[in-house]
């Protein structure tokens, strides 16, 4: 309940992070068994930027973005800034002055439940964001907040140190403790798909490849022809 | 009311199917007398795209993609898959490897008022979506649902078999009965804004193309200048 | 109360309004106090553009473009057309056709709170749109408004002859009266923004390069290393 | 694709949609094989009515109520007036002159995707409205549309003479081809609620009531006592 | 630009407040050209409230009422508050504190783009508000605003001394100068209300008492009994 | 990432959740440093109900409302029971039935981030609900699901046995371990209220009660008398 900036996190290795990183975010979320997503209205600011690192959570103010300032400074190489704000706000709390401090300190990208603006200039620099929104509405510094706190953003719970994926598909958030774990699921579900896609290359149908019709059967699914049927209505 | 896959549909004409793609949304809309657009809640996935095709319609349960596994057998080439929910839902219910599939089996894209993932990926095979969201959020396969049955998808009713246009400004659908009246007034429609826009390209305003100065006159609307009007407020 | 178009509308200085337009959005809402500016929902149809002119205004009934034909022939060279409806309504009302009329009179592009069509050919023609929503649903022409009238666009308000500046962070109205006091305002902003983005390079932290710690102090946010707390939940 | 009045159209048996009514919404979307529903955007104006009736359609241009005046003179006793707009508004077509001509015919309420006005005075009169918006904002009678055409309101396709039944949980539409089909599942529907509210009554279990305990297992739902886990995160 | 509290508004005449709040809204509306109407998003917190009152403006930070406080001594009897915020908050800047304070004074009720809380107690007290959510999230008092200055409140302009009325069917604004006009016409309105309320109660058409006939054969519409239609789809 | 059913889940006193209960919504969100609010996405479905309780949680699968079943059994006389899905659904997933088991093991009410349906029943049962929508759309009994592990609602994370406070103005959820300190921290809150309250009764001002007329001055608010200002505009 008292505002706090939490220094020197934990962070996962940053090996199995890059490992993460390419098998993007549809396979992560599946791996973690469908969890950990932040919600589609948090969106990709840029087309076919994929994004891996460890999250520098951050909780503002709506309209306030004194507590971004703070959390530069807990930045390190390979982190990824998390922003939201206590209740919902889409003001351009971030933009190219902060993109170009954090991209000094090697940060990878921004994700925030609010705005970005200065978007042109993020996309040429090559800092990636994905955001609520794209809005030049400015914001003041006069509020506290905390740094490396627990947040929660777009539904997901996102804790300081958490591994963020973020690519075309969305966001998704893989706590810490778990890293270990959802590499090897995904890494399987990977090797899965190989199999799938090669079948459905050849013409397999994944009606078949998954078993499925049983399945159909027993839910009293059935097929007619469309010569067959008088619609009734 | 009890689930159903319709098979052995009918399919309109191909060669009046690739004319309308070339007219493309706009003009279709217009030249059905302004039916049958898909809201634009439902956006394309890419930019520049074009589509046009036959309607393969899959109603699935919210969170569920199982007809959409069902579905995939009923596609032919030329084919468009649209998929919606009983209830809304924006989950990532198609994805690479099902495009993989369709692709196989000569469909052109799909349509759909849930989500799409891996988004990256079809884009780089040339898959072409329009959807409701970006979303990672995989889906189950355990309820049944329908194929080829009339669906609602943004406010448009579609059925197996009708004609789906698609492109950046959006998805109609042309009823597969209207067909040939929609193509001869679509050419019509092209034939008068080929004149309109040679006009314009001259400097004719379109109040006098169109005729409209007398209709402004009789709705009352005037004309001042604005140093003669002191605005009272 | 009356429908009106108003003729003759004073425009602000050209060389000023390109001066506004290089600087670009998110300054200019700075400089201007954070006013005026067009809220998230009206967005940019393509990447990359940066607009800057003179506000035509018109007022439409939703479903209805018989205010755009009027308009058309208000428009001077450097002009930008600015459109909303009476009651919200994301309908195709602009399309291709007149962006060739309006091309033609060397207008620079539409910002409107309802819909756009023909997208495809927009962008190819390079004329410039930010809207409410990409649809190919079209209108009518049977119900009167007024030109050059003070209108309300996504919450800001904006008057004929104000100046419009758009970019991938939104739209900005900067009323005539104020123009040079804004244009000081940026030049200042800018040099600032000069300043601290070379200070952030070197690594200087905004928290300090703003002289921001005392305040945080002030507020009661205090620093923590991880290691020490002891998460209560 | 041309603008329509359809006179005399069937209406279903008058002690059968009485029924229908008394079942309630939720319990005949059950019955119906979950279909029909008009989605939660359309809410119920007052609270604690139920309605049922004969659908008569009406399908206006935005922002426009003229098919509405003309639609009054197809309604009979026990009818109810179900009103959309062609592209999507909230704006108040319908109020209290409406309500007393439609009430001074026998007509039950209104539908309506749209906006209605005059809410005070139609909660004092007892003529029970369904809308997507209250909104005092007036409407032109300008533009051309149909009457007793199939239309789509909330995700719904109603057609005209199709049973409507409404009441706090939203709104169903039952084709009046199957309302026999629908009376009968709903009854005994009905009977299967009378004796699981009886067993909960009890304090049985729904788990058991259902025999879901099995389904549980198979889908590797394990139970833990809390004392027992110790949570990774 | 700067921040400023503008005292000693000038009000209009109190029996003309009074005469427009037993107007209504929609009456008032309508009487107005259909203009000035707050849109739908902000709605009655009670039911079957009717409020009229000048207006006393707020334009205040997201998530911080400072200048509520500030606007309280602006306050005289027959007020109404009318708070808005730079960027879109539905924070829950009021509540029954406030509340009490401005009973106190006279004061008739608030209108509020953002949240109140403490509507239980708001209720009971019969202070009437209208607001964009009901949500008990606080704000802060950090950040400067201005008071009586013009704002924008769901797409309507409300100046200082405007007269607000509001009602179940929503907020419209009176600018001040156009009071002694709108009273004119809305009394034009009632009367002709009167006429056709007395029609109808007869069973006379809408269609019929405002000539509609000829308009809806113009506009192309025509009339077919159901059973001579072949519905081709 | 399993899914799991807690049991035996450890509550806080009865006595202490009573006494928040008493103190509301909106005292308890400003004791708990304004965190833990669900947003405004979760509405009351009826009017003037206060509610508190311990949470069990539930985290089902859009358009499924398995778990709810399960979770039945995990309550106790004076828990409430709070339910997710996984991603975004409106679905009707709770109903009379439910209520009336609930109702029968002493549950105080629901908190839901999706539909309730039967509402004008659970209205007379007296059995209290918030939720995301009311909507007679039905749910599947198919997939799997959680009970009492921490799920996140409308933006507040909630775990099984916090204190959840209920009223007109939202939901609150406090930390079972937080909750003796927010108990006195609302205590002094409210006291504090009582002394403002009374002080407003005798038309003392806010801003001198909380002095704060230097921090408005530090600010930058100046006042001007409206006769003194030319609006520049």
């Amino acid at each position: 309940m008292n505002h706090v900036i939490v220094t020197d996190i934990a962070r996962a290795d940053s090996n199995a992070i890059a490992e993460l990183g390419e098998l993007g975010v549809a396979t992560v979320h599946e791996a973690m068994g469908r969890c950990g997503l932040v919600g589609p209205s948090v969106r990709p600011v840029q087309h076919g930027a994929r994004l891996a690192g460890s999250a520098v959570t951050v909780q503002c103010w709506p309209g306030d973005n004194l507590m971004i300032h703070a959390a530069v400074e807990q930045c390190e190489p390979g982190d990824v800034l998390v922003v939201t704000t206590v209740s919902p706000s889409l003001d351009g709390s971030f933009g190219e002055l902060f993109a170009t401090a954090l991209q000094r300190r090697g940060v990878r990208g921004i994700i925030t439940s609010g705005g970005v603006r200065d978007v042109a200039e993020l996309r040429e620099m090559g800092f990636h964001a994905w955001a609520g929104a794209q809005n030049a509405q400015g914001t003041v510094k006069a509020t506290g907040g905390s740094v490396n706190v627990p947040i929660v953003v777009g539904g997901a719970q996102i804790d300081a140190g958490d591994v963020i994926v973020a690519d075309d598909d969305g966001v998704v958030c893989v706590p810490r403790a778990q890293l270990a774990r959802v590499l090897e699921s995904s890494r399987a579900r990977v090797a899965r798909e190989v199999v799938a896609r090669a079948a459905y290359e050849q013409g397999v149908l994944s009606l078949d490849h998954n078993g499925l019709r049983p399945l159909l059967a027993e839910l009293g699914v059935t097929y007619v022809a469309q010569q067959e049927i008088s619609r009734g209505r």
